[in-house]
Parts: C-alpha cells; sequence; structure tokens
C-alpha cells in the first residue's frame, strides 16, 4: 500500500466535521478502495474549544489555516471555510503555491478565481478539487468531466439552489406567499438569516459558472451571468403555473450558440412532465445535454454535511488515486475566453400577468401594445368580472426577444387600468 | 503530448460504429481532454463488406478478432461483440492477457465471467471499462465507484431495461395488453425479434448483478438473483396501480442486510410520486443509496448508439489518462465471496388480484385464508356486480414473507370461486 494522504482542514463546520465523520466512519472502506489511509494530520478554525462531534486531540491545530496550508507534512488542504476571497482564497493559493492538492467546497470562490486557481493548481501539477461545490452530494463535476466527456455539451441546466427550490415546492403545497415560507425555511434551517445570496440567485448563479466553464470549457465569467431571484414570485403566479401545466422553478441554464455561451439563473415555468419539474424541497438536480449521450439527469441532495463531506471525499479519493485531471476537464492554457453573451437576444415565450380595473378596452389595450411589438399571444385566462375592480389577466405569449417583451411591459405598465407592474416568468422549453 | 492511445475495436455494430463516429467527430476535443490522441489502429468484424458509415480503409482489418485482441500494436482493445461466452469472451481474455486494457458494454459477460476478468485484469495491470454495459449512457459505473465512494451503499436498484420500460410506459398510455405493445416495440426497434432477455428480465438482472458486486464489494453472482420478467403484466393490472396511486416498472433492486445481499428483477408497484416512478419510455435510471450522501438519482438514455458509445468513450478516457482503477472499486483479491441470499425471507407489501365468480361467501373465503397466513389486508376493491359473472378483485396487504403470500395464493388459487391464476405484484417502498 502506498503511503497515507496527509489531510489538512482548514474550516470545521458543517461540511469540515462532516467529512471528518466520514473519514472516521470510513477508514478501512476508503484504504481497501484507495490502496491509500486517509490520515487528517492538521486542522484549523476560529474556536479551538468548540466540540466538533469528533476527537481532535491527536491531531494538530492550527490558529492560523494559511499557515496550515504551506505546512510541509500535508498532501492535500482541504479549504472549507468559505467566501470568495480573504483567508478562504489565501489559504487555497498557499496550498497550490506549496504544492499542495487542494480540495473546496467554496463556489464563491470558483466563481470568482477559478480560472487563476486553475492555472495555479496545473503549474503546481497537483489537483483542485470542487465536487462538493456544485449541487452537493450529486457526482455533478465528475460526470460532465469525465463520464459525458466524450460528447460536446449543447447546454447544461439545474436547480442550483435548495433553499429556493424548497421555497418554491412549499410555496406550491401551502398556497402561502414568499415572505411567509422563507420565515418557515429559516426557523426549519433550510435559509440563512441573511437569505439573499440563496433567494437573489447569487449561489445559484456562482455554480452555474462553473459549470459553464466545465462544460463548455472556457473560462470561468461570473460576471457575465445575468441573476434573477425569487422574490417577486407570489402564490398567484404559482397557482397560474399549475393551471397552465407547469411548474416555477429557479433553473440556472448555460445553452452555447455560435461560440458565445449565455449564462442565466431566473425563475422558469417548466411543463409538469419534464423531470426537473418533479425534483423537489431541498433537492438539486443538473440535466447535461451531449450530443451523443442525449439528456442525463441527476438528482440528489444538494447541501448538508453527509452529501457535501461525501464530495470533499470524493475529490481526495480521486487525489489519492493519483488522478491529474486538469481542473476544468481541459488545460488552463487552452480555456477559451470567456465570450458572454447578454440576455438580450434571447427568444423564449413568456408568462404575463396583469392586474387590471376590469372595464371594457384594457384586453383590446393590452392585446395592441403586444402586437406592435410583434409578440403573439399563445392564450389569455380572465376570470371571474368585478367590474370596476383589480381581476388578474394572465397572458402566455409565443417566442419572442427579451427586447419586445420587455417594451411591450413598458408600455402596458404605462395604462391607467393596469394597477401594478407586470409580473413576467420565462417559460423554458427543456 | 503523449503518445496517441492506439484502439483497436471488435466489433462493428450498433455500438462499434457509434464509438468510431465520436472518435471521428470529437478527435480534437478528446484530445484536448485526455492529453493524447485516439487512434483507431484495427478493426474486426464478421462481414468485411459492409459499410459501416464510417471510412475504414486506412485502418487494419482483422477477420479473427481474437487476433486483433493480441495485435502488439493496440493499447485497448474495445470488445463490442456480444455474448456471454464464445468469442466475446476469447477477445477479453486474449486482450487481457496480453497486457491490453479492455473495454466493452458486454453485461452478459460481465454477470457470468466478471470476477474472473477482473482478477485477470489486475493480474496484468490494465484497465477493464464496462461503463456501457449498464444503464448505457448514464455514468453510473463511474458515479458508484469513485463520485459516491466515500460511502457505504445501503440499496441500489433501477430501470435497467429500457426496452421494459417502454412497453410498461406504453401500455399504461394507451391501455394496450402486453402482447399487442411488445409488437409495436420490435417494429419501432425498442424490442429484438426474440425479445425473451429483455421482457423475462435476463438483461436488467445481468446488470443488477454488476452493479452489486460494485456497490457491495462482492464478487459478482449472477446466480442468486431472483428474475421475473414483465410477460404476466395485464392492461388491467396497471390501470388498478393508476387508481391506487402506483406505477408499475420492472425494477432490479440490490439490498445489503447482515452481511448478505438480495438481489432481485421483479415487476413493482412504486408510489406515483417517487422520482423513479416518472422516469417513462425508453429511459432508464439508476438510484444509489448512500449512509451520508442519500438517495442520488441518474436518468438517461440506456441503449442506442450514441449513448452507449457515450459510455464506451468515457471508459478510454480514463485509460486514456492513465487511471488504474480496480474493476469493482476495490481490489479483485479483497471482494466478499458471494453471500447471496434467496427472497424466501423477504418482506414486502403485495397487489393481488383475482378473477372470482361473484357469488357470496367469495370474499370471506379469500380474506381467510389471507388471516391464516398472519397476513393483514390494507384495502381491497372490488367493482361492479355482475351475479354469477367473472369480476375482478384487488387486495393490496401489509408486509408480509413471500413465503406467507405464497401459501395465500395457494390456497386462494385452488378455491373454485377463483377463476384464474391469482396476479402477484410486490409494492415497493422506495
Ligand atoms: N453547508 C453546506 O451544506 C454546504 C454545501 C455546499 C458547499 N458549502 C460550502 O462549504 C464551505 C463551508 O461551509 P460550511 O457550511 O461548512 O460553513 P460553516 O459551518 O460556517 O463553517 C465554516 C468553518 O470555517 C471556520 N473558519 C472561519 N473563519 C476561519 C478562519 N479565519 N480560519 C480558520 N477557520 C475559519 C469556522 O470556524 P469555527 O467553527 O471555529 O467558527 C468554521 O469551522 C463554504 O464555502 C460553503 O459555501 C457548504
Ligand atoms: N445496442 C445497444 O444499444 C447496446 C447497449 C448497451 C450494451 N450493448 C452491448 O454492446 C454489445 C454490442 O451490441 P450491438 O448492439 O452493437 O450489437 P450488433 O449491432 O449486433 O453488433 C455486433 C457486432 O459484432 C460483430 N461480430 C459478431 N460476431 C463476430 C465475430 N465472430 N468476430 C468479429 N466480429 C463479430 C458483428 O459483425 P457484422 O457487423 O459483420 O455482423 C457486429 O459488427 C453487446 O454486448 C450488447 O449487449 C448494446
Amino acid at each position: 500500500m502506498t503511503k497515507p494522504l496527509r489531510i489538512g482542514i482548514a474550516g470545521l463546520g458543517t461540511v469540515g466535521a462532516g467529512t471528518l465523520s466520514i473519514i472516521e466512519a470510513h477508514g478501512k472502506l476508503l484504504a481497501a478502495r484507495c490502496g491509500r489511509e486517509f490520515h487528517v494530520t492538521a486542522v484549523s478554525a476560529r474556536d479551538r474549544t468548540r466540540d466538533r462531534g469528533v476527537d481532535l486531540s491527536a491531531v494538530r491545530w492550527f490558529d492560523n489555516a494559511v499557515e496550515l496550508a504551506a505546512d510541509s507534512e500535508i498532501d492535500v488542504v482541504l479549504e472549507l471555510i468559505g467566501g470568495s476571497d480573504g483567508i478562504a482564497k489565501e489559504v487555497v493559493e498557499t496550498a497550490l503555491a506549496n504544492g499542495k492538492h487542494v480540495v473546496t467546497a467554496n463556489k464563491a470562490l470558483l466563481a470568482h478565481h477559478g480560472t487563476q486557481l486553475a492555472r495555479a493548481a496545473e503549474d503546481a501539477r497537483v489537483y483542485l478539487g470542487y465536487e462538493a461545490a456544485v449541487a452537493g452530494g450529486i457526482p455533478v463535476i465528475k460526470s460532465l468531466r469525465e463520464g459525458l466527456g466524450g460528447n460536446a455539451i449543447d447546454r447544461v441546466y439545474g436547480i442550483l439552489n435548495g433553499t429556493c427550490n424548497y421555497i418554491l415546492t412549499a410555496m406550491r403545497e401551502s398556497g402561502r406567499d414568499f415572505s411567509e415560507v422563507l420565515e418557515e425555511a429559516q426557523a426549519l434551517g433550510y435559509a440563512e438569516a441573511d437569505p439573499s445570496f440563496d433567494v437573489d440567485g447569487v449561489d445559484a448563479a456562482h455554480k452555474l459558472a462553473i459549470l459553464t466553464a466545465l462544460a463548455f470549457g472556457c473560462e470561468v465569467d461570473f460576471d457575465s451571468v445575468s441573476v434573477e431571484g425569487i422574490r417577486e414570485i407570489s402564490a398567484l403566479d404559482i397557482a397560474y403555473a399549475e393551471e397552465l401545466g407547469y411548474r416555477i422553478k429557479l433553473l440556472g441554464i448555460a445553452q452555447q450558440s455560435e461560440g458565445a455561451v449565455l449564462q442565466r439563473v431566473h425563475p422558469c415555468m417548466v411543463a409538469k412532465e419534464t423531470p426537473i419539474a418533479n425534483v423537489e424541497g431541498v433537492f438539486n438536480a443538473v440535466v447535461a445535454e451531449g450530443d451523443f449521450v442525449g439528456r442525463i439527469l441527476s438528482e440528489g441532495a444538494g447541501a448538508g454535511a453527509g452529501p457535501t463531506a461525501s464530495a470533499v471525499v470524493a475529490d481526495m479519493m480521486d487525489i489519492a488515486r493519483g488522478s491529474t485531471l486538469p481542473t476544468f476537464a481541459i488545460p488552463a492554457a487552452q480555456l477559451a475566453p470567456s465570450k458572454g453573451t447578454s440576455m438580450a437576444a434571447h427568444v423564449s415565450s413568456h408568462y404575463v400577468r396583469l392586474m387590471v380595473t376590469d372595464r371594457p378596452g384594457v384586453i383590446a389595450d393590452v392585446a395592441a401594445a403586444l402586437r406592435d411589438e410583434e409578440i403573439s399571444m399563445e392564450a389569455m385566462l380572465q376570470r371571474g368580472h368585478a367590474p370596476g375592480e383589480p381581476v388578474p389577466v394572465v397572458i402566455t405569449t409565443h417566442a419572442t426577444t427579451q427586447q419586445h417583451i420587455a417594451s411591450a411591459l413598458q408600455r402596458i405598465e404605462a395604462m391607467e387600468a393596469v394597477l401594478e407592474p407586470p409580473r413576467m416568468i420565462r417559460i423554458e422549453s427543456l
């Protein structure tokens, strides 16, 4: 058997402690599977006195995680602290610079500095693992990089944030509104006290930027991801979606066309029969469409100690087994410079909901605004009649550009009989 | 760049030609991803004159695939002929004996000789890839062996045969009976002229035996798989399943308990809400339940030229990148001897359908037979009344052993008012 893999763990929170648990529970199994023992030799966190549920008395403690990253008796550094910059970045850079393999669960870090870190890993001839950074326990990085490696990927998309999916599912099941369900999610630990990274789509966008680089062989380009969150989704729209045969999901979608990549995160209406529409609650799912393999969907837990640590351990197994794969599947120098396109030219169908005063001529005005922007309606729903009262009017359109729909909505919003800003949700054909 | 990977392909049918297409279409991509070019240097099939849709004029032709397998100018041999014995086995054994890596899509071969071939590969220090043998394009072997490698697997199951899933889906959607739908599937190319390997569950059992070895680290033990196919499934039972909130799926299920592994392939009723119930048509899906990661489901095309070749190419990429993983995740010598248990002790709920003469006392007799076997009923459905005419009676039971249900059904079948052998389908809680 090869000599043990010496592991230094920076960060002993949810993921760090979870990783320690797996190594403790499955030491023998890991050794059998890798031909090599896993030895945690050093750890670092802020509070040395906190009980981590695992005996750390035999393990070297570092108050300074950057010193751990430079330590000569460590083969692989796990960065499980978090944050796109600061200490986490310093730990990873130091480890790479010192010729150590790195495993991280930090999507923010990779979304912002992925290309540069991939280059550093390559220069140092070490492995930079980040399976845990996207979709938690689902081995989606490995699938894209290796399992589907014989394909050109046409499109990759997924439910990349469990908090949002939990909220949307609970809203649909209970008929309650966003804010109420968010509070419940916070109480249950499914949402952070400050939920903005999740509900505003930033976390999903981090993960999408990583998937995009990997799927299309281009530099990580978080800045060109178009991002919308789920705060504007109302119980009413969820009910209408249901009636029209759709589910509302926050998806991250990356698609290549004519050499450019469009990356977008926004609420989508997806047909109820599609597999992704049926991924509910805190679960994540990723779909990759390859030119030979077709559509592959993987579903599972996207967060939590066990699932995330499972992914961290998988990366360590690759390292223990001697894998030397480039970070984003091809050598960093070959990654195409990002050529992100904006949403402007993106074409899709739309769901539009208005609240209008129920009086003659309103519908005609709305229809005219759409016609003038060359948008053709697929269906219109108006239920109940309460002359003079606000009533919802729902329209679905055929495919049109963002520009056209935006102009039409602007015109519609300005109408006197239209009482609130129109709500618009894109209808995705998946 | 390392020197090219020299590939010899034995078998140029659906999968072989598909593999050639990928190498032709994505030569550059593969080289970028593996740091190594893929060169097909030799091929073998029966009919040299047949047009394979790919230019083979520059490639050496072997009439004898075994000679190809021994050729000194080949690094990896693709066995894409098929069959558990005969030429396919000879090709694989010869290649391994000659120190060549092997990639095969042949589940029958691995189900019958997997342990022995894994040993041979290990002795020769070469890679034996078989991603294509289970669930076609879905990278399920890689997921289990690597992506979920940090887990002890509690249970693995799946829809492993697209032909059966197509037939069951079409039966449900059209209300037609098995034989009619089978004919249609044959006309569409979804079922073979001799469909027995598929519809009798043998093909699914081959794949399950492979998954079992990989998931539980034991020798491949096809002989202890309990196998039932779908010939007995009727349109009536599918309709009742729907009414009771279930879908009928042919599943392969392997579960470990007290050190022994139960492997079974049979039609199952699964709750409509479970992800696997919604995998329809020719698609396959595999679910692995890990102790840390929880439930991971992967879904995609389980057969066809593109998807299957995608998996073959993924294995070649691993070889090109220098992977040296043991065939069934741990060294062959460490695989536990098979300790397969039989169905006898297996406990589950059951769906039972009888055709009875509608006359007083029948139900009481049936209920007494169940009671005597200590089987408690969960529900009973009897619709329509046509005194003296045959009517269906449907019963669902609470959990009971195979032995108890078999005895009860035997007793029920002997009753004069029971007109046909009872139909029984296990209800799986997934
Ligand atoms: N939680 C999940 O389900 C999940 C899923 C996917 C990815 N991730 C990612 O995994 C990473 C870790 O997440 P987490 O949930 O485990 O976070 P967490 O529970 O907040 O743990 C963070 C850990 O980092 C330590 N730490 C903070 N500042 C430090 C410093 N200056 N030096 C050394 N240690 C420091 C903390 O120490 P103390 O314990 O002493 O405070 C704590 O142990 C993040 O990048 C996150 O995005 C998490
Ligand atoms: N088809 C699928 O979707 C699929 C999916 C998963 C796994 N698989 C597995 O992949 C393997 C190949 O399946 P397939 O569908 O590609 O089969 P196929 O279309 O019937 O092709 C078989 C190939 O083997 C060649 N062959 C037969 N006997 C030979 C011999 N003695 N020497 C050399 N070549 C010989 C045939 O030559 P000729 O062309 O000259 O007749 C043909 O090219 C099987 O193990 C199958 O179970 C298939």
